[in-house]
């Protein structure tokens, strides 16, 4: 079949899920943007610049299975590099597609626009290497075996990918039959091997904890994960970075886990048990209380997505998915502790908005299935201890941590599954770097409710570093007279409220429940040095791991 | 001397006329920013995001000698990296400052948050090494040596370096004795075989044309230049990337080369020529029509700062400074055509704005020593044929060209010479990717007229490809509340204007010269599909560029 290389593209981004690409405009890609909005299946959303789109690619890529963006050479491409990054960082599969300079252009070295002026023209092309884990730059030769290979890989791996298309490719005609996929598979012997030295471990021990973390939602086996739980009624601890990874309302769920700022039911089943076992945890400053650690001991088993380990010793080719299945069918049944959490006390209306009365209402108002989405920062901190109600999927970043990312980030998880309700929480200081995406949100006709904590500057900052510096103001903003700003001609009806107590934050909830279809935004005043209990523990020992 | 090494820096960056230093705080850096904010003799400009703070830094080191931003590791540089590009291409001093983890922490190869996660800590640093000159990791063995090496390169360069300071570094103490600055000189016998060689060319010939462009203004020669013109009276025209480098209203002044879309004075000299000396040019697509020369002859006589050429013959290790100096003793006097511009059409003050009548009512209003800023796009095109006044910096991006930059640099121009008028053209396009810095211009107190070109989307792109096409398109803001929505605590005044016919421009350019303290937003309405006669014709040309 004929086909030009950049439909083979789209059709193959198709493949995997996509049905939104991310980007801005611009001179080398404007040709394969025509492709893309002459396609019916595909809905170009332009954003305001590459950043956003980047974040907003990634939101989309952790409730879909893949996401892409588009931007030009050089300049847009540079302005997205953080947002690969980070979904590098917390492996999300997103595609980053540059429109590069045409090949005539390019070999003979012309000192185009968008470029260094020096006549080299792989430059960002290194760059990208550092945070993608397979890269090319089409033509009529490689088209189809290099799309094909790199969208695999950004698949398998959960890593991006860097697709340049010089500006005369797209319309290029190639022969492309239909692709086969790539289905990894376990080698059995190995796994049988691991399989066999786990049992071992169980048996041999007095009591067990599972650890289960982001890798297990990365590739969608919270199902597995589930079954093995229900089968071997062991113990389960998410980390906060995975949070959602395990029902939080599940007999055997015990908390997450936060190295020695565990609460009590957390601490204790770590402390009893002799054998510990890790589904997908990568261990991180963020998720450790800064790599201080309840037990001292390093972790038994671990158990990844292509490798597994029990001790030093490492166990390749095996999936999590088959580990997991495997250790389902084994016959153990541990005691289990019953994990029983404090009744929270309940706010009078009147009361001020503490941040631990926020994240009070925030549990309380969540709904199965809502996607909740917390900026590092005291959104992610304080959303930690809120249980989770079945189904719903905590979208974060506590890893790469770049502030504003969820601003972009929430324009992709709306846009991925518009039946789900997505609330946001964001600081003050975070929605001031990628502020101007709400635009893009109006104009999509999305209708998220937007958490912004008015607490006037970086806080996050202030618990790590000099609470009463210059440097941690912020100018403060009409937050509330964002959206008119923002959208002239369209003039969508949006929910604005302003709450610092109680009672105006439950009527402005009540009244996003009642016009759900309608954007929220919702400004929570809250007092400057207030923070999350485990941000401000956190901040002591960030700020003295920066010291020695 | 015993001083810190944070503290060393900072003075060595006042040496070279720094006073004002851009940037976010992060973890990672607050340390080094605490040593800003308590310095008397700087101060620290909290940006909305990294990348507005390297385009600040950028446009405050074409007024001033250098510029400087800080950002934190990884998520703080790379949203940077766009910025820092921008300078290396356009040879801008701009040194970057990233706070890093500690050694303690890199070195034992910890997975701490604003990594990648996999214990590397170089990754960034390399990418780095693709757009700056210099690049440094400080400890206590090579703090001094290294500090003054980077800056001198900078300076030396006009472009770009990195300085990385781990968190533990910036507070220990250091012996530093005085810095002995580096002047680097001409080699006298290779300076005098090119004045001779270009000596030659010029009495062998019978009709010259200098061309001059930005080199000559990153090095300050602007005298220079003009002296050498005074003695010689050559015939001189100018790039638009160096607009401004040499006197508009001077009588050897032709006017803008454009290749062949330069106008008919400019034209007539080229063709007259048979003798050109290009002064500080680089040959980029948007200075020459896509290379579409008006004479296929290569250059005759080349001059850069630290080399100059004669056809294809390199003399290395001469300075420009020197080049022009010598030359302006020579004795020749050549015949010069003196140059006359059409009188321009005065419009009727009820017309409607078209980009002609804009561009016309710009250089009515300009003043001597103004500082006009206008971003790549319509604001650019347009410009290169408004007649600057003396004194005039014209600022622009033509190389690097990416959107959105001049909001972010007109707040380094402004605070690099407060005492200056800066007037900044942009498109809507444009100004939605960094339209927040607005807040830190309130909070900053600084006062450009921002005309903000409200002709519904990217009509630079529209141009080239897709006039019509949806991505093309933007949302529409409600551009004049901007300055409200950005600031509540301060309440500045501030001038708002809307002008869609030439006397409500007239009138708002009128008050804000009267009310020349305040900060003044005009929002231009103007044709979509109207465009600078200039772009018109380039934005073919660049299509046909992008086709083969």
């Amino acid at each position: 079949m004929k086909i030009s290389i950049g439909q083979y593209l789209l059709n193959r981004l198709k493949d995997y899920g996509i049905e939104h690409i991310f980007g801005v405009p611009g001179d080398y890609n404007l040709g394969f943007l025509d492709l893309i909005e002459d396609d019916e299946d595909l809905e170009w959303i332009g954003n305001c610049n590459e950043l956003n789109a980047s974040y907003a690619a990634d939101g989309y890529a952790r409730i879909r299975p893949m996401g892409a963006l588009v931007s030009t050479f050089g300049v847009g491409e540079l302005s997205a590099i953080n947002g690969i990054a980070g979904a590098y960082a917390e492996n999300v599969p997103v595609v980053k597609i540059v429109g590069m300079p045409s090949r005539n252009i390019s070999l003979n070295k012309r000192l185009v626009h968008h470029t260094l002026g020096d006549g080299e023209f792989l430059k960002f092309y290194r760059m990208y290497e550092e945070v993608t884990v397979a890269q090319t730059i089409l033509n009529k030769q490689n088209a189809k075996e290099e799309i094909d290979r790199v969208l695999r890989e950004c698949h398998l791996q959960k890593k991006p990918v860097y697709i340049g298309i010089p500006v005369d490719v797209p319309g290029l005609q190639i022969e492309a039959s239909k692709s086969v996929d790539y289905h990894p598979q376990s080698d059995k012997k190995i796994l049988d091997a691991f399989i066999a030295g786990v049992k071992k471990e169980l048996l041999g021990s007095k009591a067990q904890i599972v650890l289960a973390d982001y890798e297990v939602n990365r590739y969608g086996l919270n199902s597995a994960l589930h079954e093995f739980i229900q089968k071997t009624n062991l113990p389960i601890a998410s980390l906060s970075m995975g949070k959602g990874v395990f029902k939080e309302s599940h007999p055997n769920f015990v908390g997450i886990y936060n190295g020695i700022l565990s609460d009590e039911a957390v601490t204790s089943a770590i402390k009893q048990a002799d054998c510990s076992i890790l589904i997908g945890v990568k261990l991180t400053d963020s998720l450790t209380a800064g790599f201080n650690y309840i037990s001292k001991d390093p972790p038994t088993i671990e158990i990844h997505p292509f490798h597994s380990r029990i001790g030093d010793k490492i166990y390749s080719d095996i999936l999590m998915q088959d580990v997991l299945k495997k250790l389902s069918a084994l016959k153990f049944h541990p005691h289990r502790s019953t994990h029983t959490s404090l009744p929270k006390q309940k706010p009078h209306p009147s009361d001020t908005l503490t941040q631990e009365r926020f994240f009070g209402l925030i549990e309380k108002h969540l709904e199965p299935n809502d996607v909740l989405i917390a900026e590092q920062g005291t959104s992610f901190f304080g959303s930690v201890d809120v249980r989770l109600p079945e189904g719903v999927t905590f979208v974060c970043q506590p890893l790469w941590g770049s502030i504003g990312y969820t601003f972009g980030a929430v324009l992709g998880t709306c846009l991925a599954n518009k039946d789900r309700r997505n609330i946001l929480l964001i600081g003050d200081g975070s929605l001031q770097l990628t502020a101007q995406e709400l635009s893009t949100m109006l104009r999509e006709n999305i209708n998220p409710i937007i958490i912004v904590i008015n607490n006037d500057g970086y806080t996050v900052e202030r618990c790590i570093h000099g609470p009463n510096r210059k440097y941690n103001d912020i100018n403060m903003w009409h937050y509330t007279k964002l959206i008119d700003t923002f959208d002239v001609t369209l003039k969508r009806e949006a929910l604005i409220f302003r709450a610092s107590c109680v009672k105006e934050l439950e009527e402005a909830f009540e009244s996003a429940r009642v016009h759900a279809k309608q954007l929220a935004l919702i400004e929570v005043v809250m007092d400057r040095d207030d923070a999350p209990a485990l941000l401000k523990k956190l901040g002591g020992l960030f700020s003295a791991q920066n010291s020695y």
